[in-house]
């Protein structure tokens, strides 16, 4: 006889419990399951190691609570917005469309989407987190090995030069010099481009597991990284809900897999405390991700726990909302992916909590309007911005 | 008869003098050229419009100095650096190669490049300078504009995405899915790439002059961009004196000549100021900017007056150095080009002063040592480190 248990964060609801026990029941001879105010307990006939048991537990839970679309956490307001700032955020000059999904910023929404980052980058910071940056133009093989290319083909921007020699320079300067009427380039080698050997970051986190990459040394550690993140997308009504480009800051959990659990537990505890400072509507809940409908889809349901994804999905304007944040569980995925391990020859986990800044502060501007003079003092106050 | 003078920030050369005196025979007849303390001044035996004459006068000095390689400024210390501190930044993991000319960053290097931005831009704020940030994604008629193409072919970036039908993407995802082996990628429409509608920011200011585009209430101001920009070059020998990515900020001037002449006087004794404060040496010299070799490289030598750029070289180690500033006039290149004028039908001028973030604090670990605990307690106290 083994026992298990496994601590949840949120109770489960009765039809996850059930599905929980019929998945065990398929693997073990299960004498009980139940859950009580710290999480889920299993008892099984069979003679087998506890890790191992609690490690099947864990991966049932976490794939079931994403089964069936599970909340982990919900905040309701009284009052939403009923119209959208943007116009007026445009008119005053602070968001400017520079082309779909590209804006420039400036002013108070500048000022907010700086102040998101203050507040994030000092929580990030309180939890020890080692600052890292790098430039947002990747090797083919960091997203290749991850299967980027193959899962989202349609988020994929890759940036090529012109080749070193004089002809090729000559060509593409002809082509597009200066009233040639040339607007859109076709990177070919007609053109004169070289092939590419980086595309553009689509998050800021994935670097970091790829630079430990082949490392048998890997201990518990957080990190956190700021960035522009590149996606070949917008939204149909260029609104700030999608952008091509946006900025964000992700905290990553690396190491044992209690620790990451833990460090991510007490970090949903931090994103529910700033969406509360921040007067949010949200719900914090299994996020549906775009894959490209390929094969990956079928991978996405069960099969690629890499994938376990929530987001903190908050109202906008009318019926519209939009997900400022994500909370992501790679199991083993990157460890795996880039070959790395902990001195024990185990492989990490990992996790990490993305914010997306101009998301949040769109969120912001909708549900307290599109002066800041007008923003509740105890929002303005959160984020020190008086 | 008429008369005209022209403040000088610094004295010229005899030489210079020279030269500026022979230019202004050939167009007027010249009484007498002399230069006092405060600057240079003609007197003509022609009946034109004064302004006419000064304006004439501003651009030969201009020419001129840029023509012999004029220093503004010079400041040498006692002792200079022998040895690269890249191998022990590398060493400590605060600087990780990721490519040519692609650094990931952390640790003090980090903090010593995020301490510059807090001084210059509080520098900027002082200066009642607007903050605008905007993504690195830019319209191919931004730069086409400006004729970028034509002249930098050997610096462009440009990303492509994959075509919106099914068919592309599968092409693209079989292709370079994990395992393909495919590491290098060619942008080309067989790979299902569609043309490209934007190219990487070579730089930070382009869009803020663009961002003007066909008005005509332009008035004096001042802006200031921080942000990552994308150059297609690396050094040599992977150091960090040239980067493909690099963070920059840059402080703008636009509007009347005599207003964006006179903050970029006083924006240059700031630049001192700074040097000083972070106990650099430096020259700051007319600039031989690295154009394309077709018929920009004729048109840089006199008659590209919007490329009149000085440039504040730091020693590295050894005999290397780098520009980690750059003054740069543009006359009324940008108005001329993205067509606006202020609310007198007048074309604006511009200016602007770029700090390359990665360069001054790779200097300042040559300057200072690898180590931020043995640095000069004056230049740790200046950046507020301590």
């Amino acid at each position: 006889m083994t026992q298990a248990h496994v601590i949840q964060r949120t109770p489960l609801d009765a039809d996850v419990l059930l599905h929980v026990t019929t998945i065990m029941r398929r693997s073990f001879d299960v004498e009980k399951i139940h859950q009580d105010g710290h999480g889920v307990s299993v008892t099984v006939l069979d003679d087998i190691p506890v890790a191992e048991l609690e490690y099947t537990l864990k991966q049932v839970l976490l794939t079931c609570r994403y089964a069936v679309g599970d909340t982990l956490f919900r905040r309701t307001v009284l009052a939403s917005s009923v119209s959208d700032p943007q116009p007026l955020l445009e008119a005053k000059g602070e968001v400017q469309s520079i082309g779909p999904g590209l804006f420039a910023y400036r002013g108070d929404f500048l000022r907010v989407r700086t102040a998101l980052d203050v507040k994030i980058k000092s929580l990030a910071h309180q939890f020890g987190a080692d600052e890292l940056s790098y430039p947002p133009l990747w090797p083919v093989s960091l997203l290749q090995d991850i299967n980027y290319f193959h899962d989202f083909p349609q988020l994929v921007l890759v940036p090529s030069g012109i080749r070193s020699d004089y002809q090729a320079r000559s060509v593409f300067a002809d082509r597009f010099r200066k009233s040639s009427g040339n607007t859109v380039i076709a990177c070919s080698a007609e053109n004169g481009f070289a092939t590419a050997q980086h595309a553009l970051a689509p998050t800021v986190c994935d670097c970091c597991y790829w630079l430990l990459r082949n490392r048998r040394d890997v201990s518990n550690k957080l990190f956190t990284i700021h960035g522009q993140v590149f996606r070949n997308e917008s939204s149909f009504d260029n609104r700030l809900d999608r952008l091509t480009v946006y900025t964000m800051r992700e905290i990553v959990m690396v190491g044992h897999e209690n620790y990451v659990l833990e460090k991510r537990n007490d970090l949903l505890d931090e994103v529910e405390k700033l969406i509360v400072g921040l007067d949010l509507a949200c719900n914090v809940k299994a996020a549906d991700d775009p894959f490209f409908c390929n094969d990956a889809l079928q991978k996405s349901a069960f099969q690629n726990l890499a994938q376990l994804k929530y987001e903190v999905e908050v109202p906008l304007f009318g019926d519209r909302t939009t997900a400022v944040a994500s909370i992501n569980l790679h199991n083993d995925f990157f460890s795996k992916s880039y070959d790395y391990e902990d001195s024990n020859n185990r492989r990490c986990y990992s996790a990490c909590v993305g914010f997306g800044y101009e998301r949040l502060a769109y969120a912001l501007f909708c549900r307290h309007g599109a002066e800041l003079g007008i923003w509740p003092e105890s929002v303005v106050d959160y984020l020190e911005l008086s």
